[in-house]
């Protein structure tokens, strides 16, 4: 039999964990089952959950609670994420202080499923950028401006180097600078950036509006030239990036917003872990790459949440192309070889703030972590690198500080 | 101007609260403000978000905590859902213990919705009941049955004289039930038993699938004879609810299910507040009847929170039809008369265990809660209503205890 598994971290003065967890087996699957008569129990038991584990743990002066796996069979749920999800979280999100804490797939469920179309290896032979780590920027302030301004933001950026930018996603549909036109906009002044510094950029386009139109949404700003697409996929659910991921006329990366997760993740309590979250469901859904807080700046997240999202994104137990980790806010210069020693060079640099507040403007802000990211490669220190003619760098630094 | 206005709470020791709103206003807005050149803030004035009130409480021997307003202007989002959450929440949900609590509405954002198509007052006159509670039961158990199997438990409940019977929220497409099959087979046994009993009996047929093929699904539902839909909301987001209640092709009444929120609003600290997330968004996106869990179960949430979902589901404030509100899990006979008293009559009076574990079966256990309603309408108390030749509901009290 198959089945996907999933487990949960239960908080609870005095329950009895393994009853509790029994209960849980039985009644979101099969409702009841010792009342059953012996045939109907043969012919059920095929959708009948099943206790993987339960570790109790009773630390000295904290608190109770148990760490808790549980099987679901597959038969019991068809091959989408919002089933999956009402499945192993649906009733029992509500039911006392339960976290959603890891999933487990089967084989045959995630044969349902592509993952990323373009992954961490498509995404750099998009670029021509094979080792080292990408560089992401965010357009500073995007809400009232028109096409020319954004257009000048763009193109800012674009000639310090960056390899991605991308939209802020609190750009919706617009009158100024609706997608096909923001997006043509933006591809010329990609190619004009590109005839001057010799690198692409990726351009990603904010997809918004209503659902049954995201579609259409998208295939207009692929034909306005779009190089790829932000979704924010907790607004919409993991089964329209699935969707949208797995169409084949959607042939450019798609880049996972992490808006709206904060709702989930923080409590020790309730909600579902960071590393399920922005980890293995938008693997599964098909994102190419993920953004979520760093840990290094203001919109935190622990760096251990930060390292379990990045081991799901990329770990070879699952059958897909690896998702590029995006971790964001915050980020500057200085913090570059602390990102690369966390991440490795499978990472994108992203950055807002420590871009546009440079002191020489957005393009010097790019040059500024293009040279932080040549130092941390070839081992030199910032603060050496900075003082060896770049210039940038060191006023990065000045501001945002050095080496952490 | 026109704003959407949120409320917060939110948890720090130390934080400047008039600060950290600010910073709210002007970064999930316009970005930044100070440093804009004044004919620039000119014209984006009308972009930047607002304080609306703080409220700061550091109650003795409690937590500090603040209790904040901030005004979105409607020109930066568009009018759909997804755009308004992830405008007031998305990234400031990551941004420390900060939940969202309350929302409300411009009143030209709330034209871009038509709430609730048939609403308390529509499904009622689909039923023909004017004044009473209804009462709806759920199918014990639905997975791994046949069709044969789930019309005789269909038949058995509609018997009894329930108004409306309700799929389990994990009954997803499968080879021995589709929808447009279970469907048909549930109007027909729904018609034979409206022939016996007189009454006429609502089916919810639970819509699932991949979203983008939920419109079809819904259609070949109806198609098939559908009187109602069931709809996991949370695990698709509510535009697509939204998006199916306003499809004049879709003219049967919704119902949300409740599963994942406890994702949300469990938190003191995090996440979503039940009166928003069952409360506010499902009316504004046309939810018909809404489940939450009630306060009189296992699976429990607070009467409050229970009173300020209904407030939101019926209140005159919001220019739609009003919500059914459907409090469920754990409720047995002899908890009417305190329904009633903390609801009203316009309420469901939802039961799954309550009526299938009658001792007399699913029909008695129908009759049961109907002897429950007309006692407490009648306001003759239940004990004494049970020994007038009541017997459904003396044995349902005997089981599970009388008045509360």
């Amino acid at each position: 039999m198959s089945y996907c598994i999933a487990s949960y971290r239960i908080h609870d003065d005095k329950a009895d964990f393994h009853k509790k967890a029994q209960s849980i087996a039985v009644g979101m699957t099969v409702g009841s089952w010792t009342e059953l008569p012996a045939a109907k129990q043969e012919s059920m038991k095929k959708h009948l959950g099943e206790v993987i584990s339960v570790e109790v743990h009773e630390p000295a002066g904290g608190e109770r609670y148990a760490d808790v796996r549980i099987a679901y069979p597959d038969a019991n749920f068809s091959s989408d994420i919002p089933a999956l999800l009402v499945t192993v979280f649906g009733k029992i999100s509500m039911d006392g202080r339960i976290k959603l804490t890891h999933l487990e797939f089967s084989e045959s469920f995630l044969s349902h499923f592509k993952g990323p179309k373009f992954g961490i290896h498509g995404v750099r032979q998009l670029l021509g950028v094979t080792e080292r780590p990408l560089l992401m920027s965010i357009f500073k302030s995007v809400i009232g401006h028109d096409l020319d301004e954004l257009t000048r933001q763009f193109s800012a950026q674009a000639l310090g180097g960056v390899d991605l930018i991308k939209d802020d996603e609190i750009l919706f549909e617009n009158e100024l600078t609706p997608i096909e036109k923001r997006v043509a906009a933006c591809r010329k002044a990609a190619e004009a950036a590109q005839a001057e510094t010799g690198k692409k950029v990726l351009y990603a386009a904010n997809l918004t509006g209503h659902t049954f139109q995201l579609k259409e949404q998208a295939k207009k700003a692929i034909d306005a030239g779009a190089s790829a697409l932000l979704l924010n996929v907790l607004s919409y659910g993991y089964d329209v990036l699935s969707e949208l991921s797995a169409d084949p006329d959607i042939s450019i990366p798609i880049m996972a917003h992490p808006a709206l997760a904060g709702a989930y993740y923080p409590s020790p309590y309730y909600g579902i872990s960071a590393s399920v979250l922005l980890g293995q469901l938008m693997r599964l859904a098909g994102a190419d790459l993920v953004l979520f807080p760093s840990p290094y700046g203001s919109v935190t997240m622990p760096r251990e949440e930060n390292m379990a999202i990045r081991e799901q994104l990329i770990t070879g137990s699952l059958p897909y192309k690896q998702s590029f980790p995006v971790p964001s806010a915050g980020i500057h210069p200085g913090l570059v070889p602390l990102i690369l020693k966390d991440f490795g060079t499978d990472v994108i640099i992203n950055a807002g703030g420590g871009i546009h507040g440079h002191p020489g403007g957005a393009s010097a802000g790019g040059r500024a972590f293009q040279q932080a990211i040549d130092a941390a490669l070839s081992g030199v220190s910032l603060a050496d690198y900075a003082v060896q003619g770049h210039q940038e760098l060191a006023q990065a630094i000045e501001i945002w500080g050095g080496e952490r």
